[in-house]
């Protein structure tokens, strides 16, 4: 869709068809133009940009993603760049803000007007991925003793600046939220009623300092268009928007995976990393799982005497530590998902043990089974096969069990089960697997 | 929140205190109320759902989880039954049905109004996760011809039926859309001005087979909150609402999740799932991966007379497959997640291959580099140390190359990219690695 529209506006330029690519754009959603300018070298995309009418171009803005964002800023005139950043939303000029250097930010901020840098600067306080560093101060606000027909005047008169007018919120004297309503109420309710007898007091509310992820699980659990956000007086300070929450449960969602896969957490997407980059974040990691995985050297080499003695115990070395692995994949996976999603928190740690035991215990003894039967076939030892049986049994167990309490360990330790879930888990038990393996083949076999 | 709730209800349940049971929950949001009635035995839950009031009662229902619904329905009688079916939310219904066994669909299809039976009917007969099961019929919609004031009174009054008002379709005499506004836009709008004057004849929609994953994507490109679905003469039939966009979002992420962490496509969440069905799930695709890993004893066989000739390349097997499995995950996991999040798709499949090339060949040196320098200073032997180095360099080139363009080649298949960045992955990767491990060192090192 927007591929296209950035074909017919490179031709445009070319052609230095200025009207055109203004008329070609205007009839596109913003969302649409904000792709075509992503898509277009700096200067372009700048060039572009200023043949949009003025409240075309600040939604389009909004739409852009940080990167481009910056990048477009530095093309404009000081003038442009003031009315842009005066007037696009709240929330999306913190998130911008939140990725410059100081040195740009002290600058832009400068170029607001006093209320915007007063707003600019109360959002930028907050902590990182809290409520207050998403939320937007442009809100409807009504008291309680409005009428329906004094409120229903005062929505219209302000709808202009605010993010939302679907939600409105009451407030006492002293700024505290007392309740809320939704604009269908308030239309549907007869004009001369008061707000307060309209309202709902027992809206839900988050405070500022509330992280990101606990305010999309509110979003989730009660399909909400916005939320409003207090301090610790309870004093309505600003809304969060349901636009800001898909994003999160995005990245939220992208992170946890990203951490899974043995890559980190993500600085960017895939196309604007450079090789460079990509290659520094991956190496890190995969050197440090090497160092990891490389310690299962010196456990063979001090196991050499049992290899020499039967070589087999090699031929299904493989097979034991990718069991292990996959069993650990798999038990860590379901736990760090439903903590992800909140169906599991850490008051189930004791539940989880007890299944986890179970299950293990089941999957070990079939596996394990069939593990014997496979060494068996193949050499025609029974002792090896009940070595690689017994071993691939344990390890199976074990790998199931960490698997499912590496995650809820992290949860108590505060730290993301995401990174428990990944390459270190299975890497760790392929480790623990080998020397599982050769004590139980010593036991068995009776080798020295 | 709602455990505390839980607990007061069970309290009052043993006093028998019913009027406090209804007291008490009134006061609370109906999803917390829909929670509780989640932790009741069914019996309870059935007792406690027949204590609310019925329109809070409708709206508790339409928080239940599918199953909580299903095991409600049974135990209420067949008026109160009929009741829920033809409140509730049409999106949710469809949703109810697509899960209960035909002859109970059947039963409940009899117990609809005719025209809720036509439009469960219609709903039903579109693909499963299409945007026809998403939507819902009760939406506003709106004539050309209408004054904004003639719309307002429109929509006050039928807004009490309708899933949401904040978003208006402008429709042709033969029902085709021909344009949106929001209820914003109408309430800024003067009285007297024509509806086909101030729409916006520019609206995104989808069609009634749109997958739901696309529709989530429409809704987070351009921030929606409702998004209108055509048939395929373009005529209006029902919207989507944002309430459903998370759940699919969730739903999506979760299925990739779990997929990649070689469990198989969630039927259930972790506590929905008894220790049986979760063995069987887990185990099926452990046994695959178990037989697939098994190959490699086979292959190990056949190169025993290397292994016999020198042992300590035992030593260094596990390193090398974990390596490249963790390579593959790497690569398998970024490209996965861009597809997933829209970055990537197949048209990027050259570049990709590109850049992969170039980042598995710098990976590869570097950690072929140290994988050398650790295998020559353990075992004092520069053929060995050639073996292992070059081995590493070569498999995790492969492997990060392979991993990145499985999914690639899942997309063109149609298949879910997903499948191919979990443990099949990597378990492959470690049969090809012991393959090129011992054919490089069988060539440096001179070996039969």
């Amino acid at each position: 869709m927007h591929s296209e529209l950035t074909t017919t506006v490179r031709k445009l330029l070319l052609q230095r068809d200025y009207l055109g690519i203004k008329r070609a754009l205007e009839r596109n959603h913003p969302s649409d133009i904000a792709k075509v300018l992503e898509d277009l070298l700096p200067d372009a995309a700048g060039f572009v940009f200023r043949l949009l009418p003025k409240d075309l171009a600040i939604k389009v803005f909004d739409f852009m993603d940080v990167d481009s964002k910056q990048m477009l800023l530095r093309s404009l005139s000081s003038d442009m760049v003031a009315t842009i950043l005066n007037e696009m939303s709240e929330d999306d000029r913190t998130e911008l803000f939140e990725e410059l250097p100081a040195k740009v930010v002290k600058r832009y901020l400068s170029l607001l007007s006093a209320d915007q840098r007063c707003v600019a600067d109360m959002l930028l306080g907050y902590p990182e991925d809290s409520a207050g560093r998403l939320m937007t101060t442009a809100f409807v606000d009504l008291k309680e003793q409005m009428t329906v027909d004094e409120a229903l005047e005062h929505v219209r008169a302000t709808a202009p600046d605010k993010e939302t007018i679907y939600h409105l919120y009451v407030i006492s004297k002293d700024r505290k939220l007392i309740g809320g309503l939704s604009l269908r109420e308030l239309i549907l309710a007869p004009g001369s009623a008061l707000i307060k007898d309209i309202m709902n007091p027992e809206i839900k509310s988050v405070f500022t300092e509330t992280d990101q992820e606990d305010v999309a699980r509110i979003f989730e659990d009660y399909d909400l268009i916005a939320l409003p956000v207090v301090d610790k007086e309870r004093r309505l300070v600003g809304i969060v928007t349901h636009d800001d929450i898909l994003d999160i449960v995005r990245e939220e969602d992208t992170e946890d995976i990203h951490l899974m896969g043995g890559l980190g957490a993500p600085e960017e997407t895939y196309f604007n990393l450079t090789v460079f980059e990509d290659v520094k974040r991956r190496g890190g990691w995969l050197a440090l799982l090497v160092l990891l995985s490389s310690l299962s050297s010196n456990i063979l080499k001090a196991y050499s005497a049992s290899l020499e003695a039967a070589i087999a115990l090699a031929f299904f070395m493989p097979m034991l530590i990718d069991t292990g692995g996959n069993a650990g994949t798999q038990s860590s996976t379901l736990i760090t998902r439903g903590l992800a999603t909140g169906e599991i928190d850490k008051r189930h740690a004791r539940t989880i043990l007890l299944r986890e035991i179970t299950t293990g215990f089941i999957l070990g003894a079939i596996l394990g089974g069939f593990a014997y039967l496979r060494a068996y076939l193949m050499q025609g030892d029974t002792m090896i096969g009940f070595a690689v049986g017994i071993a691939l049994f344990v390890v199976l167990f074990i790998a199931n069990l960490v698997g499912a309490l590496l995650p809820m360990l992290a949860v108590r330790l505060k730290l993301d089960p995401a990174v428990m879930a990944g390459p270190f888990l299975t890497t760790t038990v392929d480790v623990v697997g080998l020397i599982v393996y050769f004590e139980v083949a010593k036991v068995i076999m009776g080798l020295g």
